[in-house]
């Protein structure tokens, strides 16, 4: 393996995400071409990385085709990247639902799929197993929690009997639901452990994360919601836990950092050294404390929860309005608490479909988002 | 493999270890088949153990020949049982270098050889080893640390870059120096976490049984000493943990109960569901803490790991050396911080033999068990 090249198609390059794989392909040089790029609005950046890295194909959502730069390249849409076939690996490291299009693209093309973006399986999760297990893709966990999970199933002949998900528990971790009235978001986008983009970092503030890794985690490892259970670990440095059928019970622990679980995805089944990556200095670390999560004050877990166990287009109508839910705190256009208030009453507005198609799916995450600006726009539900 | 039975030798079945082992094959049954048991002095159990197994070989130390059982047996030495062609598995759970010449013999023919006898490795590791590759003969480890250990390798395509073995710290973590000096026996003998025989508890208050650890890790997983180290977790649920290129750490846990890794090296590659074995209960763990061992309070840790790294006829002498001065702290003829002094007493006068033969081997293990009793019978070092 060590004299093959990866040729990588990145979706989301200029994300949190991106950037840090394409910190680890500078990191593992030669390992990686990167053949293919794809950002959303931050132009400059992305112009700087087609400088550094001359992906052959490029697609842009600011600007059909950036210009003033010194290579030539071709433009191409999400979709089209996925499904090339000069790629072997693809990150989709897209935000929202802009990435499951191009996960199912990539995946009916039986390429390795590292995925980061979160609703792609909790929206479409039956879809796209279904496609992967027909093409024989790889469908491979980026996400710190899943990752940790995949590394622990390494080389186990049986399935496991249960996961546990480990949660920081976010900045508001022992807020009373009185001070959690009053969060801003200014407050909410200081996550304590974790570096990341702002959607992502409000979910883990309502727990709403972790909700969509369990939805995730049921699809990726094919485990029943009961056997799936999510505890608080604030120190973030076990970042998931497998059990199995004899009692024991593997964790992976490293301090976090993402650009390990990208790096084990981009390399799997191989380890590679990367100095840039942090070692667990056990001088330092003296404890490993864990906590139920409170359902009540992080009402978003316990719907993600059950939107898991009803499924249909119920996970979909809750990303979709989750997603519209956090842009309107984030702009200050409704309080914390609310986003939970909003997803639920669109839930309940919501008549699930079982296995829906994906043009099911889309109407869902297109009905939810409406309803939500509605209700929001029709003053904030108490 | 669920419908073949496994012909298993226990050797030292009334021991800790062998009760267990023994507790295992009933919960599994039909799982194994018990074709051979040895036991030292216990007759009455022996006796219990033939009536209930029914095993076609028999090995007592105490009396050649056990009567008055209804069953009829053939009796063999205990190199005869650890290389008979019946057996599949042989468990070496005698304690003290009686397992290492059974250890030997089992090795040379190929059989999987579930070792829960510190000393083989220590005393003999080189040899063992190499023997094993000759033959190939899988030496399973029992210790629930290697096991730990053993389990987190599992499916991973490149050689560990580290481990981390723990230590419950015994129950003289917090001692000081000078309350060290008047522990008892008595006190020594109970174990905050585990329950063993007298030797491995008292190994386990002096931590020479860690220091032995890192020895046999050493030749289990080809790990140079500099990358094994200790780290003292008084809960005893992270069973040890393996460190990788790339800076991730997996690590097992369970409650400490010894029939996990016991079963695991049974029926490795698999793992089978046994309803007698204990399950983490994720409501009730709160904390696990980490902190470094102190070298000065206790020294076998640090005489172990000096003898791990010059090796030779070293690691013998140490066990030798360790072994009676046990013997003789338990019937209260030294105290409990005499054992340290001895060994190192023992080890001063001692010029190792590099690449040793097994006569090299068992010559220097005779000598430092004469010098402790001579040193420790001309009044106690001080």
């Amino acid at each position: 393996m060590d004299n093959t090249v990866t040729r990588l198609a990145i979706l989301g390059s200029t994300g949190s995400i991106g950037r840090q794989t394409l910190d680890v392909v500078r990191s593992l040089s030669p390992r990686f071409s990167v053949v293919a790029l794809a950002a959303g609005q931050n132009l400059d950046l992305l112009k700087q990385q087609i400088e550094e890295f001359r992906p052959r194909y490029v697609h842009c959502e600011a600007e059909p085709t950036p210009t003033d730069v010194s290579t030539s390249y071709e433009t191409l849409s999400l979709e089209e990247i996925a499904g090339h076939e000069e790629i072997d690996t693809i990150v989709i490291a897209t935000s929202g639902k802009s990435g499951l299009l191009a996960t199912l693209a990539a995946v009916r093309t039986g390429k390795n799929v590292a995925l980061a973006n979160k609703e792609s399986l909790v929206m479409a999760g039956e879809i796209i197993t279904r496609e992967a297990r027909a093409s024989g893709a790889n469908i491979l966990p980026v996400d710190s929690e899943h990752s940790a999970i995949w590394q622990c199933l390494q080389g186990e002949a049986q399935s496991a009997t249960g996961l546990i998900l480990t949660a920081s528990g976010g900045p508001f971790r022992s807020y009373s639901a009185e001070q959690l009235e009053q969060v801003t978001a200014e407050q909410a986008l200081k996550h304590p452990s974790w570096q990341m983009g702002p959607k992502i970092t409000i979910d883990s503030a309502t727990l709403m994360n972790k909700g969509l890794e369990i939805i995730e985690a049921h699809w990726l490892f094919d485990m029943p919601f009961e056997n799936i259970r999510v505890i608080i670990h604030p120190q973030s440095i076990i970042h998931s836990m497998v059990e199995f059928a004899d009692g024991s019970v593997k964790a992976q622990l490293s301090y976090p950092d993402m650009r390990l679980p990208i790096q084990y995805a981009l390399t799997y089944p191989e380890r590679l050294p990367n100095p840039a990556l942090p070692r667990i200095d056990w001088d330092k670390i003296t404890e490993l404390t864990f906590e139920q999560p409170d359902l009540n004050k992080f009402p978003c877990l316990k719907l993600a929860m059950e939107v898991g166990r009803t499924g249909g287009t119920n996970p979909s109508v809750l990303c979709a309005a989750d997603e519209v839910a956090v842009d309107l705190f984030l702009s200050e256009a409704i309080g914390f608490t609310d986003i939970a208030r909003l997803v639920q009453q669109v839930l309940a507005e919501h008549k699930t479909t079982a296995h829906p198609t994906l043009e099911d799916i889309l109407t869902a995450d297109a009905w939810a988002r409406q309803l939500v600006s509605k209700l929001a726009g029709g003053g904030i539900p108490c």
